[in-house]
C-alpha cells in the first residue's frame, strides 16, 4: 500500500493522466469510455506490454518508456493498414515508483498521443509487486473489411520493408557493449542514431494507408526481419530474399563492414518497428510511390516463393542462407 | 528467458488460448483483431488488471483466478448498461510459470468467456519480471449515447444495490483469520458462500439492459460500498442511506449479529462486484421488475441529497454515521 506521502490511485489519475483523456473517456472519471468507428469502417484493435529489464531498461528516461509502450502498439496498428483512434492503459508500478517518474511518463505518453491523434480512453493503475509493467490496449480504424492481414501473401508477390532494418538491434548491442570493436568507426553521431532506433520506435503510420490499398499480407518487424518473414509466410509459402538489397543505415553500413559477422544481429535482432509487407507485381510502383508521399523509404528485397523451408537469403558471397530459428523473442 | 524444455510463446497462445478466439480474431494468428459494433451502436471500453498477491492468493486455482480478471471486466460492463462483446489479454507470467498452471488459466478463461458470450480477441504473453499479472480490457456495446455514466446522478434520484453487499470482503477476513471469534457461528456451507463471493465475482450481466433503460448514473461496487457511493456522487451531491436497508446475506447478517463491528468491513470492503445504481423514484418500479426478470435482486438503500458532505448511513441505533475515507484502494 501507497505511504501516507503517497498521490492516492484517484489523484494520480486526476493529475497526470485526465489531461491525455479523448472523447468519450468522460476526463478518465468513469469506469469506462466509448468508441464508435467512423460509418463504414470496423475497429482494429491490438496489445502489447512492456516491461522493465526486459523490453527496457530500469535506466531509461520515463518518457521514453512511454513513446516505446505506444510507439509498439502504434506500429501494429500501421501495419494492418490501420489509422490509431485511441488507446487504454495498466499500468503496474513498482512499489518504489516516483512521482518524478511518473511525471516523466506522462509527459512523454502525452506527447506521443498527441503526435499520432490517438488519446488516451481508460485504463488501470495497479501495484506490480515487482517491475514496472506498462500494457496497452490500442484501438485503430479501416474500411469494413480493409484489415491487411498477416497470412495472405500470395505466390509471386514482392516482399517489401520499410525505413531500414537492424538499427535497433545494433543500438542495443552497443547499449551492452560500449566499446565493441565493431564500433570504434562510429562517430557520436552515428551511435546516438543507433541508440536512438532501440529506444524511440517510429511507428510507421503515414504508410498505412498505402498498405491497405496495395499490401496482401502485412505485419510489423518487432521480432528481427528473418523471424518475422517466416512468420508472416506460413505453412506452405517461402521466400528468395536479395540479402544485398535489405535497407540498412549508414551506421549499419559501417558497423557491418567492420564485423560481416553482424548480419545475423541485424537480420534476427527485434525492434525495427518497420513494416513488412507483400506485394502484387504490378502494384509495386504505384504502391512505393504512396508510400514515398508519406516521406518513408520503400525497399522490395525478394519475392514469395511455394515451398514449406525458411526464406533463403541469397547473400553477397553467392552462399544462400537461412535463419531457421531466425526470431528474436521477448518471452 | 525461457528453458530449452518450456513451450514457446506462439506454441503456448496456439495451444492455449486460440481455441477461445472470436470472430475477428483470426485464430489469433496476427497481431491485431477487428470489432466492429452493430449499427446503431456505441463500443464501450475498461481495462482492470488483476495482480498475484494483491488481487488474489498465489495459491488461488489458476482458473479461479482467470474468472476474476475477467469477472472484474464484466461488472463494468454490466454497470455500464453494455453487453460484453471481447476482451484482449495481457499476461504477465512469472519466471516459475508452469504449464499446468497455464492450463488451468485458460481452461477457466474460456468457461467464463463462453458462459458471458465475450470471446478472445487478442492480446501480448511476457515475462512480468515478478508475480504473475492478467490485465484484460473488455468490449461491450450499447446503442447509440446509451452508455450510462457514473457522475449523472440527480437530486431525489433513488440509490440501489443488486445482490448484497459485504459478502467478498467478509470471505477475504475469513481468508485471513479463519478462526476468527465472529465466524464459529457460521458452518461450512455459509463458510463456503463466502469465501466463493470473494474468489468469483458474479458479474450483474442480465442487469445490463434495465439499467441502461433506467437508471440515471451507475457504477459497480469495487472498493467498498461507502467510498464507491461517495465517488459516484461526486461533488455536489450526497445521499441518505438506511443501513438497515443495505441488503445482506444470511452468513453476513450472523456475521454481524456475533460482531457488530464489521459493519465497517461489510460497507467499505472491496470486490462485491455489485452494480449501484440511481433512478428516478418514479421508475423504481419498474426498473426493480425488469431487474428481476434476470433474476437478480434489487434493493432501493437511499436517496440522493444535495451537498458536499460524505453519504449519511442511519444506522439501527439512531446514529448517523459517515465513511469518510470508506474506500478500499488495492493500489
Amino acid at each position: 500500500m501507497a505511504g501516507p506521502s503517497r498521490i492516492s490511485e484517484d489523484g494520480l489519475i486526476a493529475r497526470y493522466f485526465a489531461p491525455l483523456a479523448g472523447p468519450g473517456a468522460d476526463g478518465l472519471r468513469d469506469d469506462a469510455a466509448t468508441l464508435t468507428p467512423a460509418p463504414g469502417h470496423d475497429l482494429v484493435l491490438t496489445a502489447d506490454a512492456v516491461v522493465v529489464g526486459i523490453h527496457y531498461f530500469p535506466d531509461d528516461p520515463p518518457a521514453s518508456i512511454a513513446r516505446k509502450a505506444l510507439g509498439v502498439n502504434l506500429s501494429d496498428i500501421a501495419a494492418k493498414g490501420a489509422i490509431p483512434r485511441g488507446f487504454l492503459l495498466t499500468l503496474a508500478l513498482p512499489d518504489d515508483w516516483t512521482e518524478a517518474w511518473l511525471a516523466g511518463f506522462a509527459g512523454g505518453l502525452g506527447a506521443a498521443a498527441a503526435e499520432t491523434g490517438c488519446p488516451l480512453l481508460g485504463g488501470d493503475t495497479v501495484r506490480s509487486g515487482g517491475p514496472a509493467l506498462i500494457g496497452v490496449t490500442m484501438m485503430g480504424e479501416v474500411p469494413t473489411g480493409g484489415i491487411v492481414r498477416r497470412h495472405t501473401a500470395r505466390v509471386g508477390d514482392r516482399i517489401c520493408v520499410t525505413g531500414t532494418i537492424g538499427d535497433a538491434a545494433l543500438g542495443l548491442r552497443l547499449r551492452l557493449e560500449p566499446e565493441a570493436p565493431w564500433s570504434a568507426g562510429l562517430d557520436p553521431a552515428l551511435r546516438a542514431f543507433l541508440a536512438d532506433r532501440y529506444l524511440h520506435p517510429r511507428p510507421r503510420l503515414a504508410a498505412a494507408p498505402a498498405v491497405r490499398r496495395h499490401a496482401s499480407a502485412a505485419m510489423d518487424v518487432s521480432d528481427g526481419l528473418a523471424g518475422d518473414l517466416a512468420k508472416m509466410l506460413g505453412a506452405g509459402r517461402s521466400a528468395r530474399i536479395d540479402g544485398a538489397a535489405v535497407p540498412l543505415s549508414q551506421p549499419a553500413r559501417r558497423a557491418l563492414a567492420a564485423e560481416p559477422g553482424l548480419i545475423d544481429t541485424i537480420l534476427t535482432g527485434g525492434d525495427d518497428y518497420e513494416i513488412l509487407c507483400t506485394v502484387a507485381p504490378e502494384q509495386l510502383d504505384a504502391f512505393r510511390a504512396e508510400v514515398a508521399e508519406g516521406g518513408i523509404p520503400l525497399t522490395a528485397i525478394g519475392t514469395v516463393t511455394a515451398g514449406d523451408g525458411p526464406p533463403r537469403f541469397a547473400m553477397d558471397d553467392g552462399a544462400a542462407r537461412v535463419f531457421a530459428a531466425g526470431s528474436f523473442s521477448h518471452f
